[in-house]
């Protein structure tokens, strides 16, 4: 017989009972290999008088064992460790080991649906972005305590999980409400989804509105993501091109005349990424259009805030059209971009469906975090950070105009934005776009080879930053060989 | 002519340049219908003589609204207004209005692709929940101190947006770690996805396992929310009965001699909603059937670390199989489910696939919170609050079983669960599940009509609240006429 003394090691000073440490030691002694699947154990008795326990200590710990299927006890017989044990790695929990089923290849066939990405995990010292917030001027603080109120005992245990599928019904409201003082959206918090994002809200609508097959209108160029969202559902891309006052409406009037449009896809207040405004006579034109030809208008607003001259434009959803626009907006750019926080306004029948679809594919969003900025926009915090970021926003663009003006001209043009985050610039034919994001001592986030252009995101910078990025970008480009054309 | 000084109200004292003053008083004219479209204004020298100003001031105002297309600049003309404006809603910005594009329904067709549901905005004084954690104990609170340090000035800047969309590469590394050291799972960071919880991953798997008549089996009853991601890709459902060992493996095999099975959902550790844990021998039965068959098993493990006997099954995915697991967890459940917050455990290529979808619906998670909860991971503190919570949950276990036995022994049968948060409950068949669901004194979250069942989440309540809840639920009972079965 095996030295049970020895496999089985009793602590009476610990809090842990005794049953449980027969039990666990016989498991541990399984799982070792020291005993073996479909060998027998001794009798109740005989162990407890080997380890010097009371006998219904050791049947307790049978019994559980038994359980749990590590042995099995049968009418006058000894207990047998099972034949089929339950799975282990090689590694003894706590210890490393190399074993692993996952250093291999899923083994079959996976549905390619999106082209792979590689993220960045560093960025470089001097790095442009795409158009982010200064996230130095996020009121995220302010958030975090209201957040911290809300997470505490007094408040969290009966509204903790109500409600977010759709958004919490405080801050829809709050929202709502917003939304009309400052962009003339008159709506009902039952036309508001709260999502984890513009994306997902893109994701949600085109899921709704596309079959495999429909058409989807696009501006050329165009926010590529949402293309991919619209193509991952079967959906054809039709590119239209954008030009200085926006997406081309009389080649949109021409491709409705040769085929059936599903949908159209406009980022109509600074475009991205080339940042122009939308005409007010083409977007007269596309809201007549989707009423002849019956489509719908997903309009991308995602940073309506920051418009530096007089008052914007207001959406197209604000103003008269048939319930076909489905209009999207983020918190990410006007805040902070790790608040996954985005809205969709939509009919109330197309809001239930995308709540409906959304629970499928994600659980929900952070009801704390809702509620915390629907604080936030009703003590007026919202309007008070986007007037003073507004302030910073423009100035820097200003900056980097004045800075571009000087140091690149012999490189670039480029069209001053009447708002947003950042400057599409255009390289010179002579210089190619793709070699200087290749740099090393600069990374620029967002190029577009076609178009032998950048976008040179100035909101998260400081003075002294952008004018570090310039002088990085005068360096690189007077040093490159300039191309015959 | 229009009494244009009337119209347009200049102050000299207010820090905004007067030709803004103009173009503004200009815009509004037009905005309340006062100054109409296609009629002319008054030449630039016209006006300035009216409103007294410099002749630049006014050439400075048309300049700015002929920019926004308000106005036609024509040379030797009068400046004409558009015939065609930006839109307006009749709310001037800042006024309450009725009129509304989004009070009729969205005209088109919607793709119907999930059963739109209705979520609660408020709950019952007393309520049940299906099985989530006590948000009192959770350590939201330590959380947060460290995501407001790293959302500081000081470590924002430079990591605000980067590998958000796999996950931060700092709480992969952590949660590899973590998930050894408990789960016996080895892994590297390259085979984590992290995600907005458990319902998201599920998601992204089916996405890039399932097509249109792809069979997938599921245990009966199981997680509707994932039979119903699976459903909204076009798989059809193939339910297996689940007893008290789990899911029926027999009967998988038998489903497997008849036809191609895709994938295998199962939550064999606490199995939704019945609670049961999935034998040894079934375990390894399953991985044989999937090796056999070639289908991919989706393990849900969605509370794994609150296991309250000893030692608990290590999952399947930490056991020898051909890398077609894929595990998913999630820390909605064992920490805050306002935490969204989750994960995929996979080979390297199917995560990469996921990660490229999951850029498609999602933009990201929360970098800060990720780091934050990283961090938590790192310095033991997960560890610690589950080694209090589980001994704390694993009392209300016990004192619910005992109010049970006492209280309701005449109406219900439930098999005392190994771990996990809720206990299934069985109601006598003389008592309908619905009825006791319509009460509107009592809220329960979940209830199984066909089964005659519901869970009881104990994990969120105190003792004096389980007191009250089970009382309330004796009473309803006691008050209910037995039906004649």
């Amino acid at each position: 017989m095996l030295p049970f003394k020895n496999i089985i090691v009793l602590d009476k000073t610990k809090k842990q009972p005794l049953y449980r440490q027969v039990s666990l030691g016989i498991i541990a002694a399984i799982t070792k290999g020291v005993l073996k699947p479909d060998t027998f154990l001794p009798s109740s008795r005989a162990l407890a008088e080997i380890l010097s326990l009371h006998r219904k200590t050791i049947t307790a710990a049978y019994e559980e064992l038994s359980i749990q299927n590590w042995i099995i006890i049968q009418p006058r017989k000894k207990p047998r460790i099972a034949r089929n044990l339950p799975l282990f790695t090689e590694t003894t929990i706590g210890s490393l080991n190399n074993f692993s089923s996952y250093k291999i290849d899923f083994p079959f066939l996976i549905n390619k649906t999106a082209n792979t990405i590689t993220e960045a995990d560093r960025v470089s010292e001097i790095s442009i972005d795409d158009g982010y917030p200064d996230v130095r001027l996020s009121p995220i603080d302010e958030l975090l305590k209201t957040y911290r109120l809300f997470a505490s005992k007094k408040y969290s245990i009966t509204n903790a999980h109500v409600g977010t599928i759709q958004g919490t019904l405080r801050l829809r409201k709050a929202l709502a409400k917003y939304l009309l003082e400052t962009r003339g959206l008159a709506i009902m918090p039952a036309n508001l989804l709260i999502t984890h994002g513009a994306q997902m809200s893109i994701y949600l609508a085109s899921k709704l509105l596309l079959k495999k097959g429909a058409k989807v209108i696009v501006g050329k160029p165009s926010y590529s993501i949402a293309s991919n969202a619209f193509k991952s559902l079967g959906a054809n891309m039709i590119e239209i091109p954008v030009d200085d006052k926006g997406i081309d409406t009389d080649r949109i009037e021409e491709a409705c005349l040769q085929q059936e449009i599903c949908a159209v896809y406009i980022i109509p207040h600074h475009h991205y990424p080339t940042t122009v405004t939308l005409s007010a006579e083409r977007r007269m034109k596309l809201i007549a259009l989707s009423k002849r030809y019956k489509f719908a208008i997903i309009e991308d607003d995602y940073d309506y805030d920051y418009h530096f001259t007089s008052a914007p434009y207001l959406p197209l959803a604000s103003g008269k059209h048939h319930g076909n626009i489905i209009y999207i907006g983020s918190f990410s750019k006007i805040l902070d971009s790790s608040l996954r926080l985005g809205f969709m306004v939509a009919p109330e029948n197309f809001i239930t469906q995308s709540v409906a679809y959304r629970k499928l594919i994600d659980g929900g969003g952070d009801g704390y975090m809702q509620n915390a900025l629907a604080v936030l926009i009703e003590e007026g915090g919202l309007k008070r950070h986007l007037k003073k970021t507004k302030k910073v926003y423009h100035q820097r663009r200003d900056f980097l105009d004045c800075l571009l003006s000087e140091k690149l001209a012999d490189f670039i043009t480029y069209t001053l934005p009447l708002g947003g985050m950042a400057i599409w610039i255009k390289l010179s034919k002579a210089y190619a776009v793709k070699k200087l994001q290749q740099n090393k001592e600069l990374h620029i986030s967002r190029i577009d080879v076609a178009q032998n252009a950048f976008r040179f995101g100035f909101a998260s910078m400081n003075k002294q930053e952008l004018q570090t990025a310039v002088l990085k970008l005068e360096a690189i480009l007077k040093k490159t060989k300039p191309l015959n054309v």
